[in-house]
């Protein structure tokens, strides 16, 4: 549409994190406003040069916060925009968003075609969709109502949308084998990574591991390596470890791969519902997109875990295998014990104290993530060759006996830039058994909200650490957790929450 | 959840608006951001006193937005709060929202239950509901996805959530007849209702008629109705016109009628999707709402109008006498032609100079508005029994010959506060036919769009008048509309889209 005299303001950024949607802020005494008939939370195009982004308007009334002929823009709009000093600001209505047409048509129960879940993403990634119409996406797709081709080509057009990372150049063949193991998640404590991964690559296999931090977990794998290393790497700094000591294990984020997913991730969480389709996307497409070849999903099944029945996960590791397989890469899944907390830490440099003891073969490592871990590596030593098959967990098994795996796991923290000891929390309160029994029951979504009551992972000598497990029997007065916080109030904070939810953790009588 | 000391923040009023959804404002280095592990775009409790909202949290840097130990709040945020000077916010995390439990299980295919639409309601009402969870709940519900018992439901629930209008005391019976009309819309200058309601009331009907101010269309009934008469009434006030002359013309904004329907319209309209079922509950919700017993609903059918088809029409009608018997309430639907805008004035003024040609019984009084309004006043004096079947219309003719009609209009207006000239914009344009032919189709939306941009609703004197109708030959040359805004920026706006979307009266030869 053309117009006569388009009225330009001065974009001014408002030090306002409105998270992944760009706000604009226009007075409402603007000529802009009327003119246009913009009205609080109309969708508005900025244009700032050639660059642009689709905003949410939010009216502002009086002269307090803008001038007279500003543009405020959230931090997610000034990021979307190329701004110079003196630069001026151009709002208008927005095109339609042509691909809310196949949104809709997938509402009105027709299948998503290739194209159309292109041309979603494409937009997505733009900013171009506000949370309404992101929950829209999300709610059609929720459930098992996405199909394989459907779960295919969404998972395609989230590696299109971002950056990919080639390794061919690493060892001279067009087609290195890239090994890569991902966990489903929802087992407080879960660190098999950086231990499965130092194993691998002690045996030669390349993993160039990225990680995420905790999105609701007390850690993330990211958090927990930042206790012992730098994570933070560019590309080009990551491709050096990896060259160097076959693996690495940096924060994900550095890279961007797969941005469409960091974008729907927060509203699927908003909408707490379940969408086979979008996680077996979000998962694969993050893999493919960092160059991995061969990948092994960790499904952990248990009552608290994400995946709840054995049946539910055969379903999931279908899915998972036959995306892989039709985007041309390995996936091989392996259906674990979700049924409690793994490892006695919770946080993360309780977490990596964990991972040091299993490595250093202390005896006071937790022996279940020491089995987890060894299975998870036998599994994919099988998978990447270095063992032959029903080989792989004895190959693990001496690998970590001999110390090679301890070594690589200093070897590429020294790569990335340093090799930390993991510090813990100074305020610290044990919590005593009230009866003698056995453990017959851990809730490890109470489990994980007390170790972030505590400050895990924003504060990463914070958690907790559990000195007991299921069917474990425990006496009166016996200790059963340790929480650590870096504050007396995050520690009472916590033991009230303790004190209101003790069901997380429960004994029951021995004759049960 | 208990907590050892909560720390209490200063709530500042920003004097931004958002529409309906609250938003808080922290600054990043705020304690409790870290204690509580608040995130941009978290949904937070904020309570201050007995009073609470849950809100958007948007993350604020730097000191200029915000003082130490400050909460900013947007005005849906202020609003529902009850703030006095000096006192203090709490911020905390909420509580689940129990309701979305049952949105989910809609998304999963179940049907939601009568306690389930009302749960969703009360939520949605109390501002406990963000953009995503109703964009959610809409999806869910899109196309034809609520049935019979479920459309019922959603419109109890939200006639419950709302205020309720009582009529008994107004004829001494305890049922007395309240009538009322409604339109589904779609149609530029379909301003029939308040020529029906002059006929209606003129011969003993009781139709206390709330109308709305226009969402996307360039003027609703209330902008028209404000160029005659002041139209925002107390209830109180409404009530005093309706025993005085038997009929008012207010905005139903100004009662509160259906305020979960407020807040859906906004997101239904970002979606861009239709339901059914929101439809039948958003307009009956608001006619029990106010009162009515006896409802008329005018289903213009047409290619650019909002129901397409006269099937579509056939199915939407039968669903609003369906719901309507299950909630007590009579509802007629009547399928007229929605294939053109009617009468010639598009915009505030220019409608109800329409309105009174057709009551003034005037020779240029626009044909098509005349007909429609008697053919609904004729529908609903049979409906009241104010007419025998088959001679409402002949009724209706004959109130609007005599002048009844006019002179109950003029009597509503005194009685709402006086009945004034409606005014026309001072700055016109012509615009002429570039060849001979006949008018083969006219675009609604399209000249929807151009009265919008010459600056009604807004400039109540703006809009547009078509000299032309559907059918009719033109010479080259001839005036086809006349363009009235208040500036001269806007009617060039207006007409630089008039010269980029010309098809919007499409001039076709003759011989076809």
């Amino acid at each position: 549409m053309q117009k006569t005299a388009i009225p330009t303001l001065r974009p001014r950024r408002m030090g306002i994190n409105t998270h992944s949607e760009p706000v604009a802020y226009l007075r409402a005494d603007c000529p802009v406003c009327r003119s246009e008939g913009f009205e609080a939370r109309t969708r508005v195009m900025v244009q700032v040069g050639a660059s642009s982004v689709i905003a949410t308007l939010n009216i502002v009334y009086g002269d307090e916060l803008l001038g007279e002929g500003d543009v405020g823009l959230s931090e997610a709009a000034w990021a979307h925009l190329d701004i110079n000093s003196g630069d001026t600001a151009i709002l208008t209505h927005t095109r339609s968003l042509d691909s809310m047409s196949h949104v809709r048509s997938k509402i009105y129960g027709n299948r998503l075609t290739h194209d159309g879940l292109h041309a979603i993403v494409t937009d997505i990634v733009a900013g171009n969709y506000s949370d309404i119409h992101l929950a829209a996406f999300l709610t059609a797709s929720a459930g098992s109502r996405l199909d394989l081709d459907e779960m295919t080509s969404l998972t395609d057009a989230m590696v299109s949308a971002g950056g990919r990372i080639d390794w061919s150049k690493l060892t001279g063949t067009p087609h290195p084998r890239i090994m890569d193991k991902h966990c489903l998640g929802g087992l407080p404590g879960n660190r098999t990574t950086p231990i499965v991964v130092s194993i691998a690559a002690a045996n030669g296999l390349i993993i160039p591991k990225t990680s995420s931090r905790a999105i609701t977990s007390p850690a993330g794998t990211a958090d927990t390596m930042e206790t012992l290393t730098r994570v933070t790497l560019t590309e080009e700094e990551m491709r050096k470890v990896v060259e160097q000591e076959g693996g690495c294990l940096v924060w994900g984020g550095a890279v961007s791969l797969s941005p469409a997913d960091d974008i729907l991730i927060r509203v699927e969480r908003a909408l707490d519902i379940d969408s086979e389709g979008q996680m077996v996307a979000s998962v694969l497409s993050k893999k493919i997109a960092a160059g991995s070849t061969h990948v092994l999903i960790d499904i952990p099944v248990g009552a608290t875990a994400k995946v709840r029945s054995p049946q539910a996960g055969q379903h999931i590791a279908h899915h998972f295998e036959k995306v892989g397989e039709a985007l041309g890469i390995k996936v091989r899944t392996l259906i674990t014990d979700g049924s409690q907390p793994v490892g006695n830490g919770i946080g993360p440099a309780l977490e990596a104290r964990d991972v040091l003891a299993v490595l250093g073969n202390s005896p006071d490592a937790p022996e279940d993530l020491r089995h987890r871990a060894l299975q998870v590596a036998g599994a994919l030593l099988e998978m990447g060759e270095a063992a032959a098959p029903g080989h792989g967990e004895a190959m693990a098994l001496e690998t970590l006996l001999s110390g090679r795996a301890l070594e690589k796991l200093r070897a590429i923290c020294e790569a990335q830039g340093g090799f930390f000891t993991p510090e813990l929390a100074q305020h610290t309160r044990t919590i005593h058994s009230e009866r003698t029994g056995i453990v017959g029951f851990i809730n490890n979504r109470l489990v994980a909200r007390l170790a972030k009551l505590a400050g895990a992972p924003a504060a990463p000598g914070a958690g907790l650490y559990l000195h007991t497990h299921l069917g474990r029997r425990v006496e009166k007065g016996e200790v059963l957790m340790t929480v650590y916080a870096e504050t007396p109030g995050e520690l009472a904070y916590a033991l009230e929450f303790y004190d209101g939810h003790r069901e997380m953790l429960r004994i029951e009588d021995e004759s049960v």
